[in-house]
């Protein structure tokens, strides 16, 4: 499965890489500022990268130019970051080569994209065979995300799809038991028998599940809390989850 | 047991908020501009502020003389953050109070803001008794910590203390069980019996448990993976471990 992440593109100039360190709207990789500018807008630039974390590189203006041959760069360009996605029918083939039950992740419009980094890495560290995102309204895989997936994108492949509802009828029509998550579940993850093929919910940060996918749901299950406290942080439930999912299934 | 939260201190004018919203070395709670203020530096502040995602209110000038007597604000304040901390007395108290065993959670060194937060709200979900948090070389509850703990932070207590080594000894004497985790731990978290009072020690996100701490720890557990990633974020390690205790404390 080809799954790879480059630095594809480039914003030249300080007004453009200043709204897009501020707005965070085009994830940055990394910005590379000709050697020896010093003006405030450098400056700015720099305090700016090292409040958001990302990293500088001072090169020589020659290797600006031959790198982005035409661009009006004013000795400054932020890199952006691609990464490329896998298909539905990829997830499904990796989830099917594996050994043991199927387990694929789907993010009901999870927004925030510290959530969804780290949830990479919780499905990753499990071993789920992929997950799923809308293309809408919902975090993407941006710089922010790889950056808060601590070097695990690119291990679980990563499909995005234009309806929720449909690819959620597909995997109910493969077999998998459309599970969803929610503090008010009928049945807590303990007394759920987890050895069967699952596809597993986690829905956004403020509304839970979405109305059209709670109704495809086999069944809903919560976590028993211990408090006054009514939900967990969606990366830190999908881990408590997962974890169940493994030790019934490893026995 | 007094846990409040309020807005303390103060910062005023242009160029000292701009410095800590862009250093994040002062927790900002939110931030006031007088009314009709539209310069170049207050959009810079606004969008500052946006894009961390804090509050700004539009007061009118008499009402920041008021509040701010004698303070040259140039029309705009951030109100900073403060915590009250509990002590250990305090926390060991609360553990004694509560039905069934003890729980705290002991973060040796967690220096991420977002990590702490979350940890202090699963810590909250699961029902642990209080945080220990050493005063150097780690996060302190800043609105950061705040922010990122969801509405949680004041139901937990959280103290600081100045020796972790030592304040592992009393937990000790105690009866205390001194619990660290790892990826190389020798028990699984599903082998070891959690019956008993626990002191659970969450480690540096890069460097793990500290040798002062280690050496203090009764055992240091696992939590089994099912791919190549190695780690989890802390507090979905923490996540997954109070959730076991949970389980097999409950039956």
């Amino acid at each position: 499965m080809a799954i790879t992440r480059k630095l594809t593109d480039a914003i030249p100039g300080f007004h453009g890489i200043r709204e897009a360190l501020i707005h965070g709207h085009v994830p940055i990789g990394e910005i590379w500022i000709a050697e020896g500018k010093r003006s405030g807008r450098s400056r700015e630039i720099l305090e700016l990268a090292r409040a958001h974390g990302l990293p500088v590189r001072s090169v020589k203006t020659p290797e600006l130019e031959k790198r982005f041959p035409g661009l009006t760069h004013q000795g400054m360009v932020a890199l952006t970051d691609a990464f490329f996605y896998s298909s539905l029918d990829e997830i499904l083939w990796a989830s099917g080569e594996a050994d043991g039950y199927k387990l694929i992740l789907v993010a009901d419009h999870i927004t925030d994209e510290g959530n969804l980094g780290a949830l990479i890495r919780t499905g990753s560290f499990f071993g789920a065979h992929g997950l799923v995102l809308p293309k809408d309204r919902s975090a993407q895989v941006s710089a922010g995300v790889v950056k808060r997936a601590s070097g695990t994108v690119g291990i679980m492949p990563i499909c995005k799809v234009v309806n929720l509802g449909r690819t959620l009828d597909l995997l109910d029509k493969k077999g998998f038991w459309i599970l969803g998550t929610s503090g008010e579940g009928a049945q807590s993850i303990y007394q759920f028998d987890w050895e069967r093929d699952v596809a597993l919910i986690l829905g956004n940060e403020k509304r839970g599940l979405s109305p059209s996918v709670e109704k495809r749901c086999h069944e809903v299950v919560r976590i028993p809390r211990g408090g006054p406290v009514e939900s967990l942080n969606i990366s830190v439930a999908a881990g408590v989850i997962l974890a169940e999912i493994r030790r019934q299934q490893m026995g």
